[in-house]
């Protein structure tokens, strides 16, 4: 485990608050080249990289190949979505001396909040770490950024970032755009620092909650953007069920398995017509059906497998829950998952197959409390339906989430369910599970809490740059002292909106 | 002293959050509709109003019937602005079956936040009141509103949420979409009431704080965008001065007195350049020559003009103050600020006349704690500087305002100067005087703490809407399920990006 002292944190905040006068004032063209640098540097260094991950995650070569794929694209899209202009949201109103009351000219655009603290995320060494989303859009704006590492990688984001802040003096990016911090004193520190003027956050809801009270109390707030803890609940009808039922089980459990059930998307409730299919058994035999057999995998790190296997303890125990697939091996029990020795790899920490659970809507509100609870890993829990209206009071119950799902049959009615989903979820899906979020223009990864701090944003997705930004406004300003965003004749050749009408004018 | 009860207050939050449903399913033009009823009641009964509004802020008839025209006007803006579209930032991906990973298709926008709590100012009874900005961009988007009441206008807020419910109920909109509560009680626990989404403020640092640390501290917490202080930096230059002192010497005057004062964008430190003018005397001596002749003139309540005579007091005495003009009548001593007797219009507060202070940078940093706090009335204080680095030593020190304003001649290099204002203000000026917010598209009414708690985001101008929306996507989504904004064929005809490309298709 690495700490930064107090001293290394101040110095870095330091640098990046110098930084930011300059980067704020860099051009779209500039940063794209930061960002295309900051990609090809991760690119042309994979190799190296995705050992040392696979080492510290135990996710695996194939998965951190597509992870660091993503996370290169991720940084080419923002470079492609700063170069389009919109992101600016540049308004212009010329004078009006001749209305009442006289109206000045006006002109407005977004402009970089100030050095932003990135903490990363567990589960994704790439996409949401060093080089990650949040990193990527800040960057993007003009903010410089310092990442708190986490923990479970630090030896990757230490190279990492040795290789990016490399590219980026490289790229004509001024120093202090990018650092790193390590340590959960140091993350406490830098939240709180007067210096930082925006915090993201990719983990838990304990943990996330902690680092936005801090920002919250700050003698200056700050905006503190976390994706916490999300149960992505699915809905599947009975015609649904009855139409291609062993495809959705199928489905089902590829999707809450992916990644050792440690993404922030897995399905983690699903909503299953009671008394359907052969012999009333429904869809709940297709999905022991569709379980691979018991075997153990490593999960990310031994507090995680630890908290995963005392969470099934509190499943596997529950008078209202019955337990679909027994656990195979030694990390189901609370009491496995204590300090292991040996070599790098024998030390993974473990855990058991995956975990289903059943139970129905009135013992789920009956139990919110424990059922309603995020677990972390290859755990789902179905539960079974009567009528639409039981499914609405649930999805109520459950709140917050990143997405929700409907499986249903085009004579299916889910106009209510669909409603009840969008006011919860920050995704709805129609097809296919919600695990697997495309880095688009369109998406949308985010949601009421608890599944982030601040619904209005997105943390993937061209507009996530937003997040990052703050308008500003010139007014009766003389030609010369305009960013070229804002001059007359549109030297950029951005869209704009002048005068009321959008445009490239 | 109107105080809702607890009873009352619950009621209101329950109904708008069953109104909430129905109302982020109306579409635009529902909503333009009843925006624009809200603006036609307003104008039809601003008679009566307004003498409810002048008996209780003794603002003036003038005054009040701009404000009127001004609140309407605004309705109206806001109806045009969802009609246009644009707001909803609908960005379409098809899917892309053949690319790696396949992309599914993805559909973007935003939609109503729900229920928002609005705290009504106690300056601007109409604009920032029941009927003001906040509760337009929030009605514009489909989130309903209850208003806290200022206390500073309780029987005109009453007067006119009765119209507005009337309104509102005869345009169609649903039982619930606007309430109203009363007392300080009742705020506290509006902004912490579980069915309010977010909510908004315009007043003082330390009420607005204390709500937004309400707000930060629920177990699920919502945004809170409070306008608070801020002390609009203006900076003159030695040109400036020499080229036209005496109109910039009236021009600040009228800004500083406008109102008494009792503006969020009033200029409260101005810099002026050292020894400059007829026999050094400079910018100081046009200033009180400009002065209007000692007069008290009644202030908005009693709490606030004892505050501003309690400050005058401090400012008076400071040893790093001189006074350029002796304030002339009773209310400026502190002790003079005590309850008064007989008919209403006896009973009216008293300040006194406008006061201009003196001072040099050196001494505002010096005495920072007590030279930047925010003085709500008809004071500014001259700061004497030598070169522009003591500028923006002290802009930095200043921290965020809504406003910065220069004055400057075209010879003159204010480049960096309003670098430094850019970087802590949301509105640079480089004519005229901050006082005076045009509502347009472009318009930004925001900045870094102290002036608001959400610098990323406007009170004023068409973008204000932004703040009661949140995102959302579908994916994968049957097409008889998408809102007419998100099916293919652009039913509605705004504008929209389509597979990267901006346009109307």
């Amino acid at each position: 485990m690495r700490n930064s002292t107090s001293t290394e944190v101040v110095a870095a905040t330091t640098k990046a608050a110098t930084a930011a006068i300059v980067t704020a004032a860099t051009t779209e063209v500039e940063r794209a080249g930061w960002l295309r640098a900051l990609a090809d540097v991760l690119d042309a260094n994979a190799a190296e990289l995705i050992e040392i991950a696979d080492r510290e995650s135990h996710l695996g070569v194939p998965r951190l190949t597509g992870e660091v794929a993503r996370t290169s694209g991720q940084l080419r899209l923002f470079a492609d979505v700063i170069l389009e202009g919109s992101y600016l949201e540049v308004i212009i109103d010329h004078a009006e001396p001749d209305a009442a009351p006289p109206r000045p000219d006006l002109r407005r655009m977004l402009r970089a909040i100030g050095p932003v603290a990135v903490f990363a995320a567990s589960n994704f060494p790439f996409a949401f770490s060093v080089l990650g989303g949040d990193t990527a859009s800040a960057l993007a704006t003009g903010s410089p950024v310092i990442v708190k590492a986490h923990p479970g990688h630090e030896d990757l984001s230490a190279r990492t970032a040795e290789l990016a802040i490399g590219a980026l003096r490289q790229a004509g990016a001024p120093d202090g755009t990018l650092g790193i911090v390590y340590g959960m004193d140091a993350g406490s520190q830098l939240v709180t620092d007067p210096r930082i003027a925006a915090a993201s956050f990719t983990g838990s809801l304990r943990g996330g909650r902690a680092l936005y009270d801090l920002a919250a109390a700050r003698p200056a707030p700050i905006p503190f953007y976390g994706e916490l803890g999300s149960l992505n609940p699915v809905v599947i009808t009975a015609a649904a069920v009855e139409t291609r039922g062993a495809e959705l089980a199928a489905g089902l459990v590829g999707s809450f398995t992916l990644g050792v059930g440690q993404f922030c998307t897995k399905p983690g409730v699903v909503f299953v017509p009671a008394g359907v299919g052969a012999e009333g058994a429904g869809f709940e035999q297709l999905v022991v059906d569709a379980l691979p057999a018991p075997a153990s995998a490593p999960m990310l790190d031994e507090r995680i497998a630890s908290a995963f296997a005392a969470g099934m303890q509190v499943i596997e125990t529950h008078a209202s829950v019955r337990v679909l697939s027994a656990p195979g091996s030694v990390a189901s029990g609370s009491g496995s998952a204590g300090p292991l020795v040996g070599s790098p790899r024998d030390r993974l920490p473990l855990v058991g197959s995956p975990l289903v659970g059943s139970t129905t809507v009135a013992d789920l509100l009956a139990n919110a409390d424990t059922l309603l609870e995020e677990r972390f890993g290859p755990f789902t829990l179905l539960v079974s339906y009567r009528d639409a209206s039981e499914v609405i009071e649930a999805i109520a119950a459950i709140g917050g989430s990143l997405t929700g799902t409907v499986h249903a049959e085009a004579t299916d009615d889910i106009a209510a369910i669909t409603d009840a989903l969008a006011r919860t979820c920050g995704r709805v899906l129609f097809a296919g599970w919600p695990t697997g979020v495309s880095v688009a223009w369109s998406q949308n990864h985010g949601g009421p809490w608890p599944s982030t701090t601040a619904s209005i944003h997105t943390s993937v997705g061209a507009t996530a740059v937003r997040r990052f930004l703050r308008p500003f406004a010139f007014q009766s300003a003389p030609a010369n002292l305009l960013p070229a965003a804002l001059r007359d004749g549109n030297p950029l050749g951005i869209p704009r909106r002048v005068d009321g009408v959008l445009g490239r004018a």
